[in-house]
């Protein structure tokens, strides 16, 4: 950010994960606002935090209620705004925390995973218009009722983007301990290249598709309000990724990024008789259950019988398969097959909408590998492909390489 | 408690300084509710909690903003109302914890010492009505711009008795680690008896006196607003004490109980010329240091000619006698002295209004043992004698068997 401007930033908790890394934070925000710019700044709690006070109440139950969990998640963020506040105003700068409830962040009344309604700004603008550094509470809002209310894991990022939106903020940076969003996972990819820009509907994609860089639901806010997001990390001065509404010259690029998703299973139910209310009646136990399903594939049937194959996650496989071979019974079904040893893999790219080819590409790339892909499915800018586990890696870095995503500058070395 | 009504507690920092101790207060609030009581309980933070929230911002400067102290300070609390209510809940009752802002606990804008200036009992009441079981954070409040303030040191007596008042509740109940209200400290006086009764003023005296059981805005609030509180032990079934509006019976006992203070130091200014506005010469000084005067004695003036002594916090002494040695020259006084060797002894009752001679047994008291009185002063209800800080405990002994203050039971064996 050269220009001057209004600019939302959210630390997560590694960046605040300590009292000298909240000082380094605060020198960081103070520049900043030296050359001019208001700063918001979210934060999520100290590293380790949260994970410390749910090990707390599970001391007194395995099942916490749900509306005192969150009053006791709060305090953590409530800690961190706090401590950042004192440093800021330790280093003769004005600063003043703001909780949730404060910052006018109205939320639905689900606890542990809200979503925000609407955003009253009044207090953090008056703030602002004092000259003050603003530090505001990720992770938290309040019910109608002004009960506490948290968000969920990867709440803060959404905190900012919502406030980023709200405040018509120019900018909206999600500090986090990555350089920012990569082609592919670095850990697996060597060649992985940090994105410079993506737009927000591929981001959409790749936080569904496994990318855990950002939280999906800050991306909706993002692309809904047309929020400019800036992920990069807080251990560097170096540019990250832009996520960005949808440029002309972004359909140049084939395809933006490879991702790999390894926490599902497959299941199985054979023979299924095709007849109208068969899918219902294999789906609404396992709803019923709480039981997210992903992928669905069902086959034209052949003389009135067909098979059905959807993915969940790996956590719910006893259950589902469970469920469903109770099913198959009453349906006459022949049996329940399953399969806990996949993985997903997807490539996302706005530039497919307008290029043909990019699913031979894939689909080739994987066959040259000698890898079998098990299910298939598609959206407008993005393809995913169900393979054996064990081929994961593999196939990230044979498709990276098929869609010349590598840094250029470490191919040649 | 054996009839049913509504009784508000309050538990401390080292009754709810585990997740063991919190399930026990858990199991006690239970047990009045299945009698039919309406329960509302304030807790303090666990024990160690608000010092090492303290420690941690001082790793950022010695000198932490207060606005922001208060944000920190406050979280202590908030973990304990959520993990007493999931407490509660776990074992099968409803209950709802309730924040300072939650609360309606309004205060005006002096962090770290704020006073309630009034309390919207709705969302309390509301609760109550849905047969819930009450978590109130005890310590906190909002000023009325929804800031976060804190009432300060044993502020939790005085939300619970705010509350009681607000609620007209049958009784506050304040839970401690001691079984109640003492004729004198049980440490240095082994016959100290618990008293079973004593009057709102009487331990208005004994708290400013230095008896640390409750904190004394809390028994201002009870003497104005006439509730009855109770203070007892959370470790045991036994009856503590019960502090009340003034009865025909209570002005038969002379004395009530010993205190002594050993936190005073004394100051002296001597050979000052005694002409209009010399004291507010003297004390301006004093107090725009913020340094808080208790006991003042002006002798009469001989030829124009007075001393002055007063007392303050041992803390404050080194500043005291600096600021006074400035104005010892400015207005011509001879010179200043001090002395951090001494104590106040007090003894209060209201029987002291109805019957003489009460000092005079004091000073003989002390005289029979030798004991020097430098300093005195007298209220209706309670007369100080300032002597040298070694003789402390045995002034109290003597004075505690002049009275006839001791346990008779213990005095048999």
């Amino acid at each position: 950010m050269g220009a001057m401007g209004l600019i939302v930033q959210k630390y997560g908790g590694t960046s605040v994960g300590s009292i000298e890394k909240i000082k380094r934070v605060a020198e960081r925000v103070i520049k900043l606002c030296e050359k001019g710019n208001r700063l918001v700044v979210v934060l999520s709690a100290m590293a380790g935090q949260t994970d410390a006070l749910i090990q707390l109440s599970k001391e007194l139950t395995e099942t916490p209620d749900p509306r005192e969990l969150d009053v006791l998640m709060a305090t953590g963020e409530q800690v961190s705004v706090s401590l950042f506040a004192i440093a800021i105003k330790s280093m003769g700068y004005d600063c003043c925390s703001i909780l949730g409830f404060q910052a006018g962040i109205h939320t639905d009344q689900i606890y542990g995973k809200a979503r925000i309604k609407n955003i009253d700004t009044d207090r953090v603008l008056a703030e602002l218009d004092e000259n003050r550094i603003v530090a505001v509470a990720g992770f938290q809002g309040v019910d109608e009722n002004s009960n506490i209310t948290t968000l969920g894991r990867g709440g803060s990022d959404t905190t900012a983007v919502a406030l980023a939106a709200a405040l018509k903020a120019d900018i909206c940076e999600i500090y986090t301990d990555v350089e920012g969003v990569f082609s592919a996972d670095p850990n697996i990819c060597t060649h992985a290249r940090k994105l410079d820009r993506i737009s927000h509907e591929e981001m959409l994609e790749l936080a569904s598709l496994g990318a855990k860089v950002l939280d999906i639901r800050s991306v909706e806010f993002a692309k809904k309000f047309n929020v400019p997001v800036h992920v990069r990390s807080s251990f560097t001065r170096n540019e990250g990724t832009m996520v960005v509404g949808e440029e002309k010259e972004m359909e140049k690029v084939l395809v933006s990024g490879v991702v790999y998703d390894k926490s599902e299973a497959r299941v199985t139910i054979t023979k299924v008789p095709d007849r109208p209310g068969i899918a219902f009646k294999i789906f609404d136990p396992v709803f019923k259950a709480g039981i997210v399903v992903d992928m669905i594939i069902q086959n034209t049937s052949v003389e009135g019988i067909t098979d059905l194959t959807f993915t969940v996650p790996k956590t719910d496989f006893q259950q589902t398969s469970k469920l469903l071979r109770e099913v198959a019974q009453e349906i006459g079904a022949e049996e329940v097959l399953g399969d806990q040893d996949i993985a997903k893999v997807s490539i996302v790219g706005v530039g497919m909408r307008n290029h043909a080819g990019v699913a031979s590409l894939m689909f080739e790339t994987l066959s040259k590998e000698n890898i079998n892909i098990s299910m298939i499915s598609t959206s407008e800018i993005k393809i995913s492909c169900v393979i054996e586990e064990k081929y994961t890696e593999l196939a990230v870095r044979a498709l990276h390489e098929a869609f010349g995503l590598a840094d250029e500058k470490q191919r040649d070395e």
